[in-house]
């Protein structure tokens, strides 16, 4: 028996699982966390109204999504003021960060992202074979300038770049954001991922340009809309570019009570603003727990915060370490010096209560 | 300014929208179906059991899914009495397709099918750039010596087979399906597609066998089960197979709440079993129907029933859209001869009395 013909690219491809979720840990350690605070969800969870939009589309979960999903995209578009023709919904921005590598990128097409952005994309990368570039951070900011260099130097065909940034909470003003789309190289497509937009300030935000084809924004209802589990992403880009999704994505891909779900969320952004209100003071807790404990906060535009653990990855390392064995659920950036920080994602005041009360347990025995 | 640069094959795939839900054609209508019996969902519904896990869920929706769908895998594997590892879950058989054609299919790769089968698999596999080769029905079922043939020829890496089939509702017994599997050639996977297992007659289905690398079984939740609107399908394999999908595929993509329903639906097999004999009786409400209509419905081992107009293609598509204009919801294959048929989807006493007070006139239209 030979078996399945993978093709070469699959191949190459490593075999390990790149995504361990809180679950597999919790199945490991052989009971749940008590806080979970790794995977920057909303622990606020959604609108009443979303969750009350689901209840009622139980009545529908026999039917397929609308493969269209006009009703949510007509009133994103309404939301947003771009036409709706200019979105399209998916399975999260993972879902359409995957459809978009496919459109571009074949074997050995260069892509430039910053060493330690957004893992999935990278994966996606690497799953069409894709070439990626990375360049550091700079003072834990993505770094505008040497992506656009990179993007020139390797003819690029995406550059990545998360606004506000994920791990690093950090961001950059809408100016800068306008100018490195400006900036792009001919033919190279600016993915702006704005999943941390909701809770960032408002002059972080560059204006919608829905006609300009050298950017595509990604957003989500996973992060302050806390519809992580219903998996709903979507993208404003130049109508082209958007068609260009329909010759390849899963038409029926989208769960109907997810559809019902986010239209919903999108229509209460009294609830939204609350939420936002929340993340906010969240962040600040996080930063005063940092602090009590000698560490340091870094400024957050996001529904998570970076602490800087003051010393390099493998204490940091040690830290997490010592609060998952706690029951805290939490996470870091993979890359150095990034990696001397863990990240924590918002949480209510019994979550961060329990951070509280494990954090200086794993400092002490990660200074051993 | 030159824009995105997209790979020459999805420059080469057709712009055009393959898939028109109903609801787009409501859309056109200015009204809602008054008979949905053309997608194949379960118009009767999901088990209550699974309905109350989705109100339950929600209390979760803020949450990611579990990337491994761990619960529902265990207890899928115990259901069939298969490994965890032999089988893979996905956004819906649909997006299990796409993900196995990238495992398999690099432009220029042979694959084949019957024509006039599940175009789905058709567009992921153009949309790969495999090269498709189609094999006719035989006498209104698809034809496993000629689709072996084919796969020998053409040394094609994947085979698609259906049964029971759609849109014909024909069926092969075990024994045949078996010979098939065995008779792939070395280096040639069988995708067998038994969406509608669950309603076919228990000696359609050859026993599962997980150690096989010559196919994979697909399963989903959309049919008897009633779930299509959540997206929740599987595949059964060989466990060197299943792993190759966890290189690829959209690890976060399933919904948490989706992954609640199908589990709960897998635990109510008494309610399945109703369902699967509501279906039964529906089929027969059907087959009266036709033949209270001169009209002759194929013997069907599915959720669906296809009824031979009797004429040529052209005029089936008359009665097909004298029903549409009545509101009512129905399909028909693409392909001839199977195009003489309309394609009727089980439905509810009301649903079905719908159908016959329509069925009428849009044959009177139809022969002019």
């Amino acid at each position: 028996m030979i078996g399945p013909r993978y093709t070469s690219l699959v191949q190459s491809l490593p075999a390990s699982v790149p995504f361990v979720g809180p679950e597999t840990q919790e199945r490991a350690r052989g009971e749940a966390f008590r806080a979970r605070l790794g995977a920057n969800e909303s622990v606020f969870g959604p609108s009443p109204k979303a969750k009350a939009a689901i209840a009622e589309a139980v009545k529908e979960a026999w039917m397929y999504g609308d493969p269209e999903s006009y009703d949510l995209r007509a009133a994103l578009a309404a939301h947003h003021g771009v036409g709706m023709e200019n979105i399209v919904v998916g399975e999260g921005i993972d879902g359409l960060l995957g459809y978009l590598v496919r459109l571009l990128v074949k074997p050995g097409d260069a892509v430039v992202t910053s060493d330690g952005a957004y893992p999935t994309f990278n994966y996606h990368v690497a799953g069409f074979g894709g070439e990626l570039h990375k360049v550091p951070y700079a003072d834990d900011h993505e770094d505008p300038l040497s992506l656009i260099v990179k993007a020139h130097e390797t003819r690029a065909k995406l550059l990545y770049f998360a606004n506000p940034d994920n791990p690093m909470g950090s961001w950059h003003d809408a100016a800068t954001v306008q100018h490195l789309i400006n900036s792009a190289p001919e033919g190279c497509l600016l993915v702006l991922d704005e999943a941390y937009c909701d809770s960032a300030p408002a002059d972080a935000i560059p204006p919608l340009d829905a006609s300009d084809t050298r950017v595509i924004r990604m957003r989500t209802f996973s992060k302050a809309y806390g519809l992580a589990g219903m998996r709903v992403g979507y993208a404003i880009a130049e109508a082209g570019l958007i068609t260009a999704f329909n010759k390849i994505r899963n038409h029926f891909g989208m769960s109907r009570v997810s559809q019902a779900a986010a239209l919903a969320a999108l229509e209460d952004q009294d609830y939204l603003r609350e939420t936002v209100t929340r993340i906010a003071n969240s962040r600040d807790q996080i930063g005063r727990i940092a602090r009590d404990n000698g560490l340091t906060p870094l400024p957050s535009a996001t529904n998570f915060v970076a602490i800087d653990c003051g010393r390099d990855g493998d204490f940091a390392r040690s830290v997490l370490q010592g609060l998952v064995a706690r029951g805290i659920f939490v996470r870091m950036p993979f890359t150095s010096p990034q990696d001397r920080c863990i990240r924590v994602s918002c949480g209510r005041d019994e979550d961060l209560a329990a951070f509280a009360e494990c954090l200086p347990a794993a400092l002490d025995e990660a200074r051993g």
